[in-house]
């Protein structure tokens, strides 16, 4: 950690700062300057980062070295991560192609959407069955009913499936039925549901914050490990901007940026971030192309009876041809699914 | 609601639309120009809001009409609301003056801190049990011990007081000790736990999430309102951005904003806003002058040691200072606290 | 356009601005609803979009129904446009291959990575003569001695070259050496550029701007094409978001994004998007396969000697392996360069 | 400056780096510590700032101390500048209390608006001659013609007068009829235009950029600056957002950031920041409770018939009011205008 001091600072202060960081057992490192004075501290930077040295008058600016996370670092793990969600891996050159409707509606009609995206190549069924909704007038999923048809859709289309799970309350149930717990943009700084589901074992999905930096999804993929679960996957989908024409801004870079930093695998979502089917197909074969470890796709038969975010999905032929893309890249970038 | 057709659109797609509006009970409009064909609905809109009529083939866009909330609109409610917190009052005149540590650290500090505050001309203590902290490894508050302290000093110092709930699970737990709930950025979309405070009637300070836009923040409050709390304050935190420079962009003109759509009050905090202290005094009082019913500054008697967010407090003489020039310019507004 | 006016406008207002629309010739076509009235207007959308109905009191809303350019939108021309740069093709299957360093230096420096790039694939040289610093104190370009380096290493090599233009008192100049005029993000509005630029038939390289929008982008090409000049291509470069481990956050959906709306090619360039040569290979990589005609890269024999943006610069052996793999993608995706 | 190693940088790249630094004539202080070894380099940060050290491998970050303006620094010159526009001063007390229509379009329209804002209290007309639109089909302002009537009605009500100046081939001709130049949000990096108007002496309302940060338009003041022409006055005036019921977002605590870094004189355009006039008037207040030098408004006489931006202006009896209270307010705040 650097420590900056301000031109007018007095040497009471500069020895008060020194004082200080001694009495944290570190180490400080003084450089004078012509127009500054700097302090390098020497020793472990999380003791520091805990201390608003920022408000020792004196101080003008206090400058991080090291990432805040440790357990999910690229230091902490050389290689990559690989997720087991039922009998499917994710990362290392395994990809998730996780399909399914936006909300679980009713048995039959998932039973057909799972039917067409297996046979298409999906190996993960998504479906809600609790909906974090905008409104609350909005329709909010069908809780434990849906839990139930999307295990049993699962079991018959023998794929893993994963639920977006909203309130800590739920973890008990959801764990019943589901591979895989998902954790919503919405929910990607709920600390408490983060670190209960810490201490299960189960797969996560964790979707970035909707102006969540990459450094914070790492640090709240952090308090999942930091409680003993290793398994979570991360997901890009898309931030906040002031671009208008799109539902978000997918953050492409965000896949290697985040291979560059951490072991752990991830995957895009291009359904939310882009909110329009058109843009769908072409920014998941970039995903792939980017290195992603997998893919998350809104399918529906019927988008325009869909109970919740039927415009942004595929039909099932839409799906298909993708997925018929995809498998050409993946044997280009050497992977498998 | 307006449905705009594609210019390909084909005379069975236009009768499929207008077939389904029917179905829903509301009366199509149709008007056909030479470039598009545009379909007006008339009726309740809210039905048509939950329908993804945008996937209907042949259909370009779908716009709203009226804004998405009812209960927290400015329609619903002419006058402005006044909620209260203990004898205080907040909005119609009424200003809040919300100030204290970020964290309750021990009694001693907070007595010396709320001693102080108090003098000034605060009306509300502040102070956090349970902190959301981005990284595990922070101090996460002293938990219930912390909240028991708040009330004693609250108690003694003559002050209500407000603390953040981050769990379901603390609601009865910090409603026997707190007079309001906050209601972090960070969860500001937890739908869950605005509905579970929906059914207090606990005032309830609803913080602005890091990218929600003003009818977000509106459509979070209208959660607490349907499930029959009216008590909402609504605070304006700063939003992310691409500034550097500070923490975060304040968005003043949200006051307003917000006042022209709601009924509900809206203070301002300055200290998340903009994370630097030097700033934190003219954004205060640009605060009262753009007309909110309040601030929200966090104080500390030796931010120094400050277990939490020291570097963005006003020390207890800063905080004076303002205050003075706060209640100047209130006359100038017509405004008490 | 449709007019939605307030709940509370009289019939004087109504006729107020129905008797507007008339006067310029235009249909309004009224619908009345329980809640708001709404005003469909028929007939050339232009002609209103200069008015500012949205001033009439008793108007709460006016929405345009049409896209704001016509001469870059899809409708005016469905093929896609392929612009010629010397004998290099851009857009309809050919893809530019653009690279060099972000300064030209001096004659040896640009030869020996011209050498190296032409090598890889590269078919189109960049250096800039006029760069455009945020400080006045960094290097600000050779001006016309860059430019016959440029000239001389293009011909040498036998690459076509492209250089940015930032003045109107240059065009003439760089219109001798250099055979694509680049425009930059920063002057992506200066629209006196754009018109002059527009009086040339030179192919014209135009990068977004840092907080443009998609459709800004087009209007600005609209500039362009309206003084008769065809040949644009659009770059997509990053723009400015919160997160603050990349110079800037690349849009990869602008790709398709702008295929969906207009005719004209659209490259991209990881380079400046990224400002992270771990990043730039991923991200060009993913560009191809997002349907992008092609990639703009930094490449430098010695990025730490660079006298603008080495950092950001690729090897030219990291530029010839992702040449490599771009080469493969572009079998898949059916381009050719 | 700071130069942090990688982790597994070798003792060749670290010498490497200390070499690079000598030969600049400057001295590296090195700390090792137990996780990384961070070089200090004492003397002209300028002179390390052009250099591309982050290239340099085995270097993992750069870390600037200094800020990168001299000139337009608060370090430069301690006091608030005052910069004199005409008979009008503003800066260090002064307000200006700038007021206009957003086109210039007839003398008729332009002496009753100018009459009416005269009489409320405005000191600096303004009105566009030259109007940086959009879309190409826009009215794009009556040129020389709009001169003279901005001059004839400067002097007709005695008032100094600013306008937009977009083209560096405009300079000596606006220079003729205006007593200041004002450079939009979009020509703020307009590099070469920043630099001609710096070799006039002419006063410059330089308005941010839509993405700019505080810094950046920092920055480019200091190209006026380091011309020789000190006359520099900002303008915050919102900047892009993913807030969409504002036309942009105002930054409000963009005035006292400007003024803890510069001494420039800061002011604020409510007008253009939120485009909603509902919301023009409690932001121009709160500006002047911020500490802005002055406030800039649109004010038309009859909004719905404007030929630019009439949906964003106020009318002249709202600006009457507006003033009232204004003035009541600088009277709080210690400001005459």
């Amino acid at each position: 950690m650097i420590i900056v001091l301000r031109p007018d600072s007095t040497s009471e202060q500069i020895d008060h700062v020194v004082q200080r960081i001694t009495e944290l057992g570190l180490k400080p490192h003084m450089s004078r300057g012509e127009l500054r004075t700097i302090i390098g501290v020497i020793g472990d930077e999380n003791k520091l980062q805990a201390e608003p040295l920022q408000a020792i008058p004196g101080v003008e600016q206090v400058l991080p070295i090291l990432k805040p996370f440790k357990l999910a670092s690229r230091e902490f793990s050389r290689g990559d991560s690989v997720v087991a969600v039922g009998k499917v891996k994710i990362g290392g050159g395994h990809m998730a192609q996780i399909a399914g409707p936006c909300a679980i509606e009713n048995a039959p009609v998932l039973d057909e959407i799972a039917g067409h995206i297996k046979k298409a190549g999906a190996n993960i069924l998504r479906g809600g069955a609790f909906k974090p909704r905008t409104s609350p007038y909005s329709f909010q999923g069908l809780g434990e009913e849906g839990l139930k048809i999307l295990r049993d859709m699962g079991n018959k289309h023998d794929m893993p499936v994963v639920t977006e799970i909203m309130d800590i309350r739920q973890i008990a149930l959801v764990d019943r039925y589901a591979d895989m717990f998902q954790i919503g943009a919405r929910n990607m700084q709920n600390f408490d549901l983060l670190k209960e589901i810490g201490q299960t074992r189960r797969a996560v999905l964790l979707k970035r914050g909707m102006s969540a930096t990459v450094k914070d999804m790492l640090m709240s993929a952090e308090y999942v490990l930091a409680e003993g679960n290793p398994n979570v996957v991360l997901c890009e989908r898309g931030v906040r901007s002031f671009e208008d024409s799109t539902r978000n801004m997918l953050d492409m870079s965000a896949v290697p940026n985040v291979k560059s930093m951490s072991h752990l695998p991830i995957i895009v979502d291009p359904s939310h971030a882009t909110g329009r089917p058109d843009l769908i197909p072409s920014m998941a074969f970039a995903a792939v192309a980017a290195g992603a470890d997998g893919v998350h796709i809104e399918v529906h038969s019927c988008p325009e009876k869909a109970l919740s975010d039927g415009p942004q999905a595929l039909l099932p032929k839409q799906y298909a041809e993708l997925m018929e893309r995809v498998r050409r890249l993946a044997e280009v970038v050497g992977k498998t699914f």
